[in-house]
């Protein structure tokens, strides 16, 4: 719908903000709201419960739980050795902490994970992988690593060094945007607040 | 840790896949991973809440919905002319529908949205946004998009020209992945399969 898109561009060209970043900005939005609404619906973690022919014993949220315990480095940001409690698996997935230690018990009962004792403080109960939870993990991501590493083989390494920089460096938007409004757009954003009808309480 | 990384780069490499598609797959993936937590969290909806000022009146899954009933054409994809109903909004947000209904009824006793009359199948009731919803869904996409704008406005008009292809051509993999692994590696998928321990049923 070119409309839409032209009122958008029209206001942010009032706003100061040249034509050409507008227009990556609409193509690129476009991108991560498909890929937002496939994560939603996880599509590849439901093939691979499927062709791993796990699906009938374990679902999604369960594997995400048993990733989570695993906790890759790089995926959590977490320091090392740090310790998982059953807060610590709710806020990794941003779930409740009743709802992390419903699916936790539940992996308990398949005999997927463990309660155990930390060696830093005797006090706290920490959760860990079985050695069948840690297989489950290593099979889903050897099955995902597959497929992607397959999937990038097709490009050439020079695709490959040109897009990694950039990816990362447009991931920092992400990190960025939540704090930044406050700061930039002062004006802007009383004059949307301005224009908004009022709303009916809930 | 090092040595996970180190097991899987050699699970790849004996399954032949090039070692810089493996690297790359591994470095893309951990940005992968965190934008879908972020997405999870949904940092970027909350701050346009609070920013809008409508975060005492209008919780995040409203908001989706409302997104949902407008139907933004690219990222939904949808024909030109598709009527929303719940089981639309229901299916482009992958929630169910007797959740997307209670969402629905929410927006309309607050005056957000409306039922009305299909003009393609008197029978069917549809769902559109009052002028108070169109309202808060343009304001939130403003916010959004002049967030956005202005991180790329960093950018040189090279550095877009370039990003987007390839965060396009990327984009492929995740619609083609879920079809892919019975196809590609059949030999590969069954041994992973039959590594795995049983798994006690739920």
């Amino acid at each position: 719908m070119a409309s839409r898109d032209d009122e958008m561009r029209d206001f942010l060209y009032r706003a100061g903000i040249e034509s050409g970043a507008v227009d990556s900005a609409l193509e690129i939005d476009a991108v991560m709201q498909q890929w937002r609404r496939r994560f939603r619906k996880r599509e590849l973690g439901a093939s691979a419960l499927r062709d791993l022919k796990l699906d009938d014993r374990l679902d999604l949220a369960q594997l995400d739980v048993l990733i989570a315990i695993w906790a890759p480095s790089k995926e959590f940001t977490c320091k090392a050795g740090q310790e998982t409690m059953v807060a610590t698996v709710a806020e990794r997935l941003a779930i409740d902490p009743s709802r992390a230690s419903r699916l936790i018990s539940d992996l308990i009962a398949r005999g997927l994970a463990r309660r155990a004792v930390s060696q830093q403080d005797a006090r706290r109960t920490i959760v860990e992988l079985t050695e069948g939870g840690k297989a489950i993990v290593r099979a889903v991501r050897r099955y995902k690593f597959l497929l992607m590493g397959d999937f990038l083989s097709g490009w050439t390494p020079e695709e490959r060094a040109t897009f990694l920089p950039l990816l990362d460096r447009f991931s920092k938007w992400t990190d960025e945007a939540p704090n930044m409004a406050s700061d930039h757009f002062v004006e802007e954003i009383a004059a949307l607040v301005a224009a908004l009808p009022p709303v009916d309480g809930g």
